[in-house]
Order: C-alpha cells, then structure tokens, then sequence
C-alpha cells in the first residue's frame, strides 16, 4: 500500500477491466511514461492484448483485488461492476480508488444517483422507486402519455436493464411476485426530447476541474451509434446549463477522474439522465478531435497530475461506432476505408465479431458538419460490412 | 515465411529494435488493431515496456532475426543497424523486409547514399570517399576555408560518426595508418547554409506517396533539439524543392515505409545531406500535430495500407527534444509543467536519464510560432533540470 498521492517516480495505474476503454488507455499512458496494470478476465480481452502487465482474475473476488492493486499506486475501473463493498474494503486498507467508492456509486446504482441529483437540486427527469407493482402501475397513471420506463438501479448498460411499460403486466418477470424485485428498480417518465446530449468533465483529487464542450449523441436501441462534437446549433443557454450540471455534480460528487453526464435537451432546457463515472463512448472523439483525449485526462486526474486543455481541434468532429456486423474479418476492410478517405481514424478494439457488438469507431474531424457525418457513417458501415461498393 | 503481402486477418508487424522509435509505434497500432512483436536487446528497452510480445536477442545474429521473422508477417526497423547480409538473406528466405534491403542501405552506408543521390542528380554536399590520408588532404585543399566534414559510412548517429578536420592529421586513428581505415570513411565540403530542413515521406509497395510539409531542425552537437513545422518563412521553392527530392529519392530507392530526407537550405536552393529510412526525430510533431503521425504512416506503409492525409492539425507545430540532464526524477516535474501549460503534450521514452540521452519530447501547437517555441523550450528545459522556477 502506497499512501503518497503523487509518487517520486513514474507511478502504476491499475485498471480493473480490460475493456477498450483500457485498452485506449494505453496510448496516452505510453506517451506520459506511466505504466498500467490491468485486471482481465480473460488473456484475450481487448486491453490485455496490447498492455504488458495483466493478471487474469475475477474482480468480484475481493482478495483477487486486494492482490492486484497491492502493485499499483492507485487503482481505477474500466466498468462499474465492482461490488461497493469491495471498493470499500480496498480504501480501508488504504489503497487509492478513483474515483472513490462514495462517488462511485452513483455511476454504480440509479436510485442512489437519483437521490443524490435531486438532492442537489439537478435537473432530472421525474422518476421513482418500485418496489412493488402497484408501485409502478401508481407512476405510469400520473404520465401523460401512459408509458414509463422502468430501469434496474444496477448492472444496466447499451439499453440493458432498460424497459418501456405500459402496464406491471409488462415486466412481471422483473418485479418476481410476492417476493419482490430480484434487483432494485425504478421508474421514469417518457422524456420528450429534441435530442440526447452528452457533457465529459474530469476532477482531480485536488479539485481542479475541466470540462468538455457538449457533445450530441445520438442513440438507437440504447447503444451510442454517433456523436456530433460539438452538438450542432445548441441553444448555448442549454450547452452552458449542461456543463455547469457537469461540473456541479462533479464537486458535488467528489468525483475524481473522468465522468460522463449524458443529458435530455427539451424544449425547457436540460435533464440529467445516467452518470458514468469513467471514460465513456460520448467521448472517443477527443482521441483525435481534441488537445487532450479522455483517456489522458482520466490518467491526470486519478494521478492528480494537472488537468490538460479539452479544447477541440477542429470546429467538429464526428465519431460513429462500429458495431459487429456480417463481416467476419474486418481487417480487409481496411483498404477501402483507407484509400476512400485518408483523414478517417479508424480505431479497432481487438474484439471478435458478433452482431451489435461495439468492435471499434472511426472518427473524422474538419468544418463540414454534413460531410464528416457522411464520411463517418459510410466507413463505419463498410467495416461492419452493411455496405459493399 | 507468410508470401501474401495483405494479410486477411490483422497482421503481425515485427520491429527489429525497441528503442523510442518503437515505442511511439505502439499507440497507433493499436488503435489500428495491428499487432507488434520487437527484437529487443533489453527486457527493459523503452518498447519492450510497452508492447506484450517481446524476443531478447541479438540482431547481429541471423539465426535469432530468423526465429522473430517467423512469427511475423512483415518485419521492419527501429535502427538502421541490421547488417545488410542479414536482411538479403531473410529476404531469400521469403520474409517481407519493409523497407527492403536493396532501399535500406541507403540509410545505412553514406557512401553508397551519396553516389546513389549523384547519379539521380539530386543536389548534395561536394564529396569523395576516403581511403588515406592523401584522399583527405587533396579533398581539403579543394575547400574555400581549408576545413572538411569527415564521416564514417556506416553507424553514425546523433553526431557519432562525424568529425570537423583540417588536415588528415586531425583523424590519424580514423585513417588506421598503412592498413586502412578500419569503416569505411567519407569527407564532404563544410556547406554555408541558413538552416537545416527535414522533410518526411511515406511510400508504400503500390508505389503510393505521401509528403508532409517542411519543417525546420535546430541541431546541436549533431543531435536534434528542436523542431519547426512547418519551416518558418521558408521560400516556397525550396520547400517544393525538398519535397521534390524526396518524393524522387524514395521512387528511385523503392523505399518501403517512412524516410526522412534532411537537407541544407542555402542561398543557391537545397543540398541533400542524409536520409534516415525510418520514422525520424524531426517528425516526432506528427503524432500531435499531424492527422496522420508518422509511427502511423510508417505501419500503413509497410503493410501496403494506403496512406493517411499528412496535413498539420494546427497553423504551426513545435517540438523541443527532452535531453537527461540533471534531474534524477523526471516525474515530479510533470506537475510544474502540466499546471503552466495545459496544452503541452509531454512523451517521455522509459529511458534512465543520462546526461546528453533523449530520453523525451514536448509539442506545442497553435498558430504564434514564438509563443510556441517559448513553451515547449521551457517545458523541455523544466524537464531536463536546467531551471527550476
């Protein structure tokens, strides 16, 4: 255990997951000189191929933890899957989490960010807990339109642990009879929104905080598919009251590292949706389309290192992911996209093709908003291989 | 020995050596999703502590160039240390060699460069070969101000290999007496120039080209410090001119992959002076500067990808090399200069500091060139130890 926030030497992030957000972790890490660890699953997983330092376990093993941030200076996630009280057990034994178990959980549980928010006085939509489903048949009869959506408080993510009700008899399987609810759940009312807004911000342990310019994503069946950077003709009394929620939950929260708010835009301003407290698919941009990308500054804010300028370089960039599609090897692909458009960044995570899997996303910067989109979507549908000219 | 050119899956590139060029390879290879393997001579080479699949071994020795070679699909080079016999005999075994010995021993061998360039008629340095003291003094007699550059062919670098002379008793152990020189030796006219340029171009087995702009080297002691892109108010004809020359250089050698072509800008025009067939200390820009760097330009390069757009990111780059120095921790002076500079981007090698090494760099881009050069100096000389504010 290594109590001195900022090390003498050049420090070791551990990262427990070894997803693509580890492993686009790795380039600015390369560049700073620090060095990571990651906890894997599995040898194969996204990050363990390209990071020298992995161990192979299971994180929901607190002692599997214990060990592996035993070597590290200060550990920080890829996914928001570990057991709060393991998070809690870690910082009792005096190893650096960040962000920190208390702050964590409100990228963790829905209901605990939806107190919390309301609490602070953040702009959310109306929601409240189910417990039982007279519970939730009461929410859905206050909506207007007679819909709801009903989320599980944990383990949600890409349109997981989502669902559109109409009635309890919708999602009986969900609230388990008599017994109650498996999993904690809440209910929401249906939104109406122009668009879907996303706003990074990062804190350092010291408090320095540095936010992003609001991003538009736009999403389909719950999985991010595009992101405008910045979003196209936003009332700029919305994009300020965005990044200023950002930042107040950030300081609120005690967040250190990186968050993700993603935002409802309406026509009476904004409404906070879901909290991620890590680098987050709204921001894969920044790798190319600004100063300082979110993986680098996530590393400089757990390591309390000075935050770096999130300006964009360019008036827009717009990110499309690619998702797993009927091309079953993608790499050649490559030719096409590349010969087609040489300024397109390709990023592939290392991920074996499966349908509607996140496999990887291009990203093309410059002035022309419709052209870039244009750009983005035809090289992510020819790696998917929807297309084939 | 793999034959197809185009592998169907992501491909394995080899990189004889893991020093820092290596290094900066990784982050665009796995963005690209294209896998590294590096022959190190250290487990703790600068690239061996970044990239998962690491040989120790010689490269003098065949037998061990063979075994890596074998396990990639093309191989290609962190130094131009690989003895040409070597990479002609892993070329007959079939192995994809990128760039290809018959083009790499233009950056091996400076006499075999020079009577190449001569015979192309690209402008360069008044020259001979050396093989006594007799050849170099009737060469010096030649000279306006009785003083010459003598060079060994072979295995200079960052000023090794280059000495100023005045008379052949100035290099009496170069010359080796009755029996020779012991390398190889080459004398040149000490040319007046304005400054010194470099120019980067990438060209791929289709014979696809693509030059970045001009930029300027400031060099002390023969190792580059500093780095302008582009050339500040360089006269447009000798900038076309050095991209002439190196478009035509890397068609007439068949380069494979990036080559950097450094060249002295005089009054009369441009004069040739070196060719580096690999990614080079004057590109290092690139990588924060550039859409495409020249680590990523390189690996499309070799793999016959077609090549990304070199167009700068911002109006002007500057880039100050990060020398060891007199600070034994690199890493606390991180926070000095990520606090004043939020925009500087800082590499650092992995290397142990040692006074004189490069073990780093910092760029700066915007569009004030004095500003920039002013940041990046301070930032560089922080990180040395050279003051301490």
């Amino acid at each position: 255990m290594k109590p001195s926030p900022l090390p003498a030497e050049f420090p070791v992030v551990g990262i427990v997951g070894a997803g693509q957000l580890a492993r686009m972790s790795a380039p600015p890490a390369i560049a700073l000189g620090i060095r990571l660890r990651v906890l894997a699953e599995t040898p194969d997983d996204s990050a363990a191929q390209v990071i020298p330092d992995v161990t192979v376990g299971d994180y929901r093993d607190l002692g599997t933890l214990r060990e592996f941030a035993a070597e590290c200076d200060v550990i920080t996630f890829d996914h928001e899957h570990v057991p709060t009280e393991h998070l809690q057990a870690l910082e009792a034994d005096g190893v650096l989490v960040r962000p920190g178990s208390a702050a964590l959980v409100h990228g963790q549980d829905k209901i605990v960010m939806r107190e919390r928010l309301g609490a602070a006085a953040v702009p959310v939509p109306r929601w409240a807990p189910v417990r039982t489903a007279a519970d939730l048949d009461a929410f859905i009869a206050t909506t207007a339109d007679g819909t709801a959506i009903l989320k599980t408080a944990r383990g949600g993510y890409d349109g997981k642990g989502v669902r559109l009700v109409r009635t309890s008899a919708d999602a009986l399987d969900w609230l388990g009879g008599e017994s109650g609810p498996a999993v904690p759940l809440l209910v929401e009312e249906r939104v109406e929104f122009s668009r879907e807004l996303s706003v990074l911000v990062a804190r350092s342990p010291s408090g320095q905080a540095a936010v992003y310019p609001v991003v538009e994503s736009v999403q389909l069946d719950g999985v991010c598919r595009e992101v405008y950077a910045p979003a196209p003709g936003i009332h700029e009394s919305h994009a300020l009251a965005a990044q200023d929620a950002a930042l107040r939950i950030a300081q609120d929260l005690e967040v250190v590292g990186l968050m993700a708010v993603e935002l409802f835009d309406t026509a009476d301003g904004v409404l906070v949706n879901e909290l991620a407290l890590r680098p987050h698919n709204t921001g894969h941009w920044t790798i190319d389309g600004a100063v300082t990308s979110q993986f680098e500054q996530h590393l400089r804010a757990v390591l309390d290192l000075p935050l770096g300028l999130p300006d964009q370089l360019a008036p827009n960039s717009v990110m499309v992911n690619v998702l797993g599609g009927d091309l079953a090897a993608i790499y050649p692909a490559y030719l096409h996209c590349m010969a087609r458009d040489p300024a397109l960044k390709i990023h592939m995570y290392g991920k074996p093709v499966r349908p509607g899997r996140k496999i990887g996303h291009v990203t093309v910067s410059g002035s022309d908003i419709v052209d870039l989109t244009v750009r983005a979507r035809h090289a992510a549908a020819f790696l998917r291989g929807d297309i084939n000219e």
